[in-house]
C-alpha cells in the first residue's frame, strides 16, 4: 500500500485539513457564514457541514450506522442523486438552522469517528475514501474563501475578511516571454494504473496521446496593466473581439471591467477609462488600490479569451499547458514548486501572512530560470482553450463516487495551475479545474499561448 | 398638551417598546437574524437596525449630528427617498454585516440619546416624531414575527421559534351570528383635528361621510373547519369562484391550501382532501395539527373572496366594517376590548404564555354579548373588500413623513382589525392595515358580511 | 319591449357593427393581422374570430348545433370559463391558421345565421345576447386599433395603419377653466331596472347614493404641452412625486415620457428635454411632430397621478366625472353631445377622414358653452381615481355572461369618458372601462380635479 | 479557377437554390411566414429576406451602391456586428412589414442584379462570395423547414405543411452491426489550400492529426423503437443516466420524450409508457403514428448522450464520425452516396415525393454494403461527443466573413451527417453542424459508438 495509505499519515492529514476549513470560518461571524450572495454561492457554514457529510455518508455510514441528526443528509447533500434527494442549492441561503456553533459539533461528532475508524483499522475502500473525502474538502476550502468574498462584496459597507488587512507586497511584473515547444505526439493525463503517483481524481486520466503542432506558452499570466490596455483599446465595445455569447454577456451584465473592480466614480463607468488611478479592487482584505504589475483576475472565459484575440494570441489548449509545464517539473524534479508558490497555507498559523490574492512577482523561486516559467501554481487558475471533456477511455467509476466529476463534462472549460487560495498540497501538473464560461468569482485569469507555424 | 406627549410618559413608552423588540429577538441566534426567505420579508436584524434608524434620523439628527456610522443610513432606510438612497429591498438577506451584535449596541446608542433628548426637553416636533417611531417600531414588531414564521418555514428541519412551545388552548368557535345594521349616512375615519382621540396614522382620516345600504356582518372570522368546507366542495378547482387574477394566481403558484398549512403525505395535494387529519399547519411554535375551530389565517385576499363568494356572502367594506366595530366600542365605553384580545402582550415577560397563533373562542370578555360580535381586535387581520385608497380631503403630510402612507395607496387591499401578533395596545377602530391581494405570510382571515335589501 | 330590441332594428345594428371590423381590418395585411407584440395585444384576425365566437356560443349555440370547426372554441375563448378551456392568452400570436381569409369565411358563416335567426324570431334572452355581442363587438373594435398600433409600432419601418395619412386639424386648446360642484349625497351609477335608458353593462349599476365634498373639475383634458412642463421640472425624476409602485415602473422600465413619444436623438433620453421639436409620437398614421395642443395621452395611470400631483391638483373619483358631466347632458337634453365628438365613425366610410388621434380643440359643438365642459367623450379615456370594485348590491349574472365584467373587479383603474377610437354609439355618461394602473397602450389622458374645500 | 467559380455554372446554381427557397415557402400562407414560436426559430419570410440581404450586402453593395430599402439592413442582418446594427433576434416575429410579397419582390431584385453581375464578369471574390451566399442560403433552407415544423407545433390545430401529406414508406430498420476501426494517428479536416476539394466552410480546416484508440461506431442511427426501450427503461426518471444539465433540463423543462412527441392521452405523461400505440409524432406532414423503425429523432445531446450511456455505449467524436465515413466514401469513390440518401430534393418539383421525415431503412443504394454503414448522410444528424472547437492552425477569416462561424466555438456540440430537410447537394464528410445541448427543434438524432479496448 502506497505511504498516503498509512493509517498514521492519513489520520495526520485529515486532522489538518479538517482544522484548517475551521481556522479559514475562524475570523467570520455567525451572521458571515449564513449567506448565499447568488446561486453559485453556498454559505461557510454549509462548506462545514457539507464536507462532514461527505466522510459521515461515505466512510461512516454502514447497516446499524445511526446518522448525526435525521433530516441532515437531505440539507447537506450536493449533488449525489445516487445516495438520496437534496435540498435545492440556491436555497441554502435560508438556512438559518442548524447553527454554525451547531455545525462545529457535528464536525467534532465526525472527526472523532473517522479518526477511531483510522485508528482501529480502516478498510481499503475506506482508507481511499477517507483520502478521496480531504481532497473533497481542500476543494471547498477554495471554494469557502471565493465564496465569502462574494458575500462580503454584495455588503455596501465593503467588510474585510481579515481583521488584520495584510499589504500587498510591493513588486514588479517580470517581461513576458514566450516558451516555445515544438509539439509532436504527446502523451498528457494521469496513468490511473500507477498509483506510485499520489492522489489525482478521475478525471485527470487516463493518460493518453496527443498530437500538438508547435507551439509557444507565456512565461507568466497577463497583468492587470495589460488587461488595461485591452481596455483602453475599446476592449469591451468592440464585438469583433468576442465570441459571441461572451458578447451578449457582456451586453446583458453591462460589463465594462473584470469583476471585483471598482470605479473610483461610480457613475463613470467608461471601460477606456484606464487611469490606473479610477480603479479599485474589492479583495479578501476590503477594497484597495489596483496594482498593475499583479495578474488580472476574476476574469469570465470569454473575458479571457476576447484578451488573448485582442493580443493576437489565442489560449492554451490543456494538453499544451501540461506539456510545457509537465516538460519543466521533470526538469526540476527534487525541487517541490509548489513550496514558493503563492497558494493557500496549509495551516491556520500560515494564513495572517498569506496574499490571499495574486501578486505581482518577479521570478519566484518557483519559477524556472532556465525556461522562464513562471507563476504556474498558485496566483490565478488559468482558463484554457480546452472544453471540459473525458479524456479518451475515460469511465466514471460506479457508484455515488462515480457523479463526483463525470456528469459535469458538459458546457464548461478547463483551467489550468491553481489560484492564491487552492491549498498548497492541492495543486498538481494533471489538475482539472472546470467552470462555465461566464463564471468570473473564482481566482481566474489568463496565460497566452500562440501557433509557432 | 395630550397626556400622550408628556415627556415622562413617553419616556416610559418608549423604553417599553424598545425593549419589547428586543425581547422579541431574543429566541432566536444570530444566524435566524440575517435571512430574507422572500423579498417580503426581512430579516430580524433589519427590523431592529431599521426601528432605530427612523428615530436616529427624524428624531436625533439635525445640523451637527454625527450619524452613528457612515453609510448605515443607505443600509437602514427602508423607503423614504426624501432622506437620501437606499439599499435594495430584494438583498437585505445579502448583508452579513452589521452583526446582531453590533445592531444592539446601535440601539443602545440611539436609546440613551432619544432618553436623554426626553428628559433635557424635546421639541413638539420632536415629541410627536418619537411618539410615531413607537407605533412604527409596533407596526415592525408584527412584521418580525411575521417574517421570522416565513424563515422559518422555509428550513425542512421546521424549527419553532419558541424554545418551550405553548399548547394551543382547547377551545369551541361560537356559532356564527349575523349582526345587523341598518346604514344611511354615516361617518368614518378619524378625526384629524381631534387630538385628543390619541394617536392614529395619517391615513385613518379624516373623517368623513359615505352612504351605506343596510347590511350584516358575521360575528365572528371563519374558522379552518368552515374553511376546509369550502375545500372539499373543490373551491380551489372552480374557476367560476375566483376573481380573475385570483384564478391565475390559484394556478401559477399551485395554491391547494393556505400558505403554512401542509400535507401529511407531501405527495398528496388534492385540495379536496379535508379529513382534518390530513392536515397540519406551521407556527411559530413550529408544525402542529389543524385546529378546526381556529380562526383560518395566511388567506390571501383572492382565498378570502372566493370563500366568501363560495359562502354566498361576501367581505365587507371598511366602512361596514368600521361602523359596527364602532356601534359595540361606544356602548361598552369604558371596557378596554383589547384587554382580553387574543393579541401581542406589551413586555417580554408576556411572551411565554402568548398565543401566537389564532385561537378557537367561545365568547371571551374582550367580546360583545349584547350584539355577539367577537374577535375584531386580536386573532387575524380582517380582508375588507375596499381599495387602499385615500379618503376624501386626505393630504399626505410635508416631508419624509408624507411618505409613510399615501404612497401606497394603489393595488392593495385594506383589512381591519388586529391579529395574534400585533401589540395590544396598537389596535384601534379606524386602523387601516393593508397588503396586495396575493398576500399570504400575514395572520390574515376572514369575516363575512352580505346585503340586507 | 324596447325598440332596441326590435328584431328589424337589431339586425341592422348587427350589419353595421359586424361591418365596421372588417373596415377596420381592410387596410391591414394579412402579415399585419397575426402579431402579438406583448401579451396585452391580440392579433388582428383573433379580435375578428373572437368577436364571432362569442356569436356563436352565445346565440347560436345549443342542443342539435354543430359548431362552424372543431376546435376553434378553444382557439377564440377569450377568458370565459363557464363555457371550456381556452388557449393561453399570450400565445395568440403563434396561430398561423385559420388564415384571415378562413376567419372571414367564418365571420360569414356566422352572419348569415345570426340574421336568420333574427328573421325567423329569437327569443328574448337570444336578442339581449345579440345586443350584448354588438357591445362586446365595439369594445374590441377599440381593442382592435390600440392593439395594431402596438404592433406596427414594434416595426423599426414604423409602417401606418392607414395607407392614406390624414394631417392634424391645426387647432389650439381651450384655456383650462374648473367647473365647481357642491357635492353632497348624490345618486350615481346606472338604474338596472330601468331598461328604457338603453343598453348598460352589468357592471355599471346598481344606481346608489354618494356623498361628496365640494370640488372642481378641470374643463377639459391636460394637453402635451403641459405635460411638457411637468417633464421640463423633473417629472420623472422625483420620486416624491409618485406612487411607490409608480415609481418603481418608471425605474424599472425606464420610462422617461408617455408611450409612443419618441426623441428626435434616440440617445437622448434626457427626460426633462422639452423642446417640443425634440419629441415626435407614434400614431395610427405613422410617426408625426408632437401636437403641444393634443391631449396628451398613452398615459399610465402613475403618470396621470404624478402629473396631478405636481399640478398641485388630484384625479377626479368616477362619482364626480358623473356627477359633473351628467350634469351637462341632463341640461342640454336632445343634443347628441356624442355627434361631434372625436370619436370612431360607425361605418367604414368614415375612416377616412377620422381623426384616430386626440386633437387639440378650441370649443366644439359637443362641449358644454355654459360651463365649459369639454371633450368628456371622445380625444382620450380619462383616469379616474377610482378603483375599479362593484357599486354596492352589485351581483354578478349568473352563467358565463356573469363573467363578462365582475371577476376583473381588482388590482384595476376606471377610467371614463371614451377615445378617438371608441365607436361612436358606444360611450355613455356611466360607462365604466377599466386597465390596470401601468398600462399604457390605450388612448388614455387625464382631466384634473381638487377639492373646494 | 474551378469548375465551381465557371460563372455560367454559378448562375445555374445560383437560379436552383434561390428557386428552391421560393418553392420551400410556396405550401405557406402568409399568415405561416410570420410567426415566431420561439427565439430560436425565425419566420419563414425572414430566412427568405436575410438570404438575400446576405447577396446584396456581401455581392452587390459597394461604394454606389443604393440599397433596394432604407433600413432594411437593420432588419435582415442577422449577426453580423461588422456591418452595422441588428434588429433583436427574439423580435423577428413582431415585424408585420416588409410583407411576403413585399420579400419576394426584393429578392427578384437582388436576383437580376446577381445574374446580372455574374454576365457581366464579377471579381473572383465577388464570385466566392457567391458560392458562399448559396451554401448560406441552403443552410436557411432547412432552417427554413424545421423552423416552420416548430412553428405549426404551437397551433393546437395541428396543421401540416405539405397541402397532401406523403404516406410514409414501411420498411424496416437493419439490424444494428458494429464497424470497427483500429484507431492511430489519422488526419481529418479539410485541407484548406487544396480548392479542387470543392466547398467547405472555413471551420471544417484545417487538416490536423488526431490520435485515435481503437473503436468502433454503429452501422446506423438509433431507433424509436430502442429508444422506447430506453424510457420503458426508467430512461427519463434516472439522474444516473444523465449529465448533470441534462437532468437539470430533464426536471426543468418536464421532458417526457423526445420533442413532437405526443401521448395519444395527454394526461398520461408517463414516460415509461412505451406501448407504441400511445405515442404519435408531429411532422411536416401533420400528426401521425410513431414509426418504431425510423431513426429517433428531435433529440436533444443530453437525451442522445443518457441514451448511449443506458446502452453501454457513448457517443463518437466527430474525429471518429469522419474517420469510418471518410474510408468508405474513398472506398466507394465514384458513387456518389448522397444521390439516394433521405436528404432535401434540389428542386421544387422534387418536394411532393420527399420524405421531409427520417424513414426506416433496410439498406439503401447509399449505404456501404461491405461495411454496412447506412443513413450516415440524411435522415437525422448525428449528435457527436465533441464540443465544438477549433481546429488546431484554425483563423477566423478577417471582415464580416470572419464572423460565419468562429465565434461562435463556445458551448455548443458538433453533428456530423445531415437530414432529411438538408438539401442534398449540401453534405459532406467533413461538415461540422453545431447546436445548443438543450436543442431539440433540428432533425437530430443518435449513432452510437464504443471504445475497442
Amino acid at each position: 500500500m502506497a505511504a498516503r495509505f498509512d493509517p498514521e499519515h492519513l489520520s495526520a492529514a485529515f486532522s489538518r485539513v479538517r482544522d484548517l476549513s475551521l481556522a479559514l470560518a475562524e475570523p467570520l461571524e455567525p451572521e458571515d457564514q449564513c449567506i448565499q450572495s447568488m446561486p453559485d454561492v453556498s454559505p461557510t457554514k454549509w462548506h462545514l457541514a457539507h464536507t462532514s457529510w461527505f466522510f459521515e455518508t461515505f466512510v461512516l455510514a454502514g447497516p446499524d450506522f445511526a446518522p448525526y441528526r435525521s433530516g441532515w443528509d437531505f440539507l447537506f447533500n450536493s449533488y449525489y442523486q445516487t445516495v438520496g434527494e437534496m435540498h435545492a442549492r440556491p436555497q441554502r441561503g435560508l438556512l438559518s438552522r442548524p447553527t454554525v456553533s451547531e455545525i462545529q459539533s457535528y464536525r467534532r461528532w465526525v472527526d472523532e469517528r473517522v479518526l477511531e475508524l483510522l485508528a482501529r483499522g480502516a478498510s481499503d475502500a475506506q482508507l481511499r475514501l477517507v483520502e478521496l473525502g480531504l481532497h473533497h474538502e481542500q476543494q471547498h476550502q477554495e471554494l469557502l474563501l471565493t465564496d465569502i468574498l462574494h458575500v462580503l462584496s454584495a455588503n455596501p459597507l465593503a467588510p474585510s475578511y481579515r481583521r488584520e488587512p495584510r499589504a500587498p507586497s510591493p513588486s514588479e511584473a517580470q517581461a513576458l516571454r514566450w516558451i516555445e515547444d515544438p509539439g509532436g505526439l504527446v502523451e498528457v493525463g494521469r496513468d490511473l494504473d500507477a498509483p506510485a503517483a499520489g492522489f489525482g481524481f478521475d478525471n485527470e486520466g487516463p493518460r493518453h496521446k496527443r498530437w500538438l503542432e508547435p507551439f509557444a506558452v507565456a512565461s507568466r499570466p497577463a497583468t492587470c496593466g495589460e488587461y488595461l490596455a485591452f481596455m483602453a483599446d475599446g476592449g469591451y465595445r468592440r464585438p469583433q473581439l468576442w465570441l459571441a455569447e461572451g458578447w451578449d454577456t457582456v451586453c446583458a451584465e453591462r460589463w465594462t471591467a473584470p469583476a471585483y473592480w471598482r470605479a473610483a466614480d461610480p457613475s463613470d463607468t467608461d471601460p477606456s477609462d484606464t487611469d490606473p488611478g479610477s480603479w479599485s479592487i474589492f479583495t479578501l482584505d476590503g477594497q484597495r488600490p489596483l496594482g498593475l504589475d499583479e495578474p488580472v483576475t476574476h476574469l469570465s472565459y470569454y473575458e479571457a479569451d476576447a484578451f488573448a484575440r485582442w493580443s493576437e494570441a489565442r489560449l492554451p489548449s490543456e494538453a499544451e499547458w501540461e506539456r510545457v509545464v509537465d516538460g519543466v517539473v521533470r526538469a526540476r524534479a527534487g525541487t517541490d514548486l509548489r513550496a514558493t508558490a503563492n497558494l493557500l497555507p496549509l495551516t491556520g498559523e500560515g494564513l495572517a501572512s498569506a496574499a490571499l490574492h495574486p501578486e505581482a512577482a518577479s521570478l519566484r523561486e518557483a519559477d524556472d530560470e532556465t525556461s522562464g516559467l513562471a507563476q504556474v501554481f498558485g496566483e490565478v487558475w488559468e482558463w484554457t482553450a480546452s472544453p471540459y471533456a473525458p479524456f479518451p477511455g475515460y469511465r466514471a467509476p460506479p457508484g455515488a463516487v462515480g457523479e463526483y466529476n463525470g456528469k459535469f463534462m458538459c458546457n464548461q472549460m478547463v483551467l489550468r495551475g491553481g489560484s492564491c487560495v487552492t491549498p498548497a498540497d492541492h495543486v498538481r501538473v494533471g489538475y482539472r479545474n472546470f467552470f462555465h464560461a461566464p463564471k468570473r468569482w473564482q481566482f481566474t485569469g489568463v496565460r497566452l499561448a500562440r501557433d509557432l507555424s
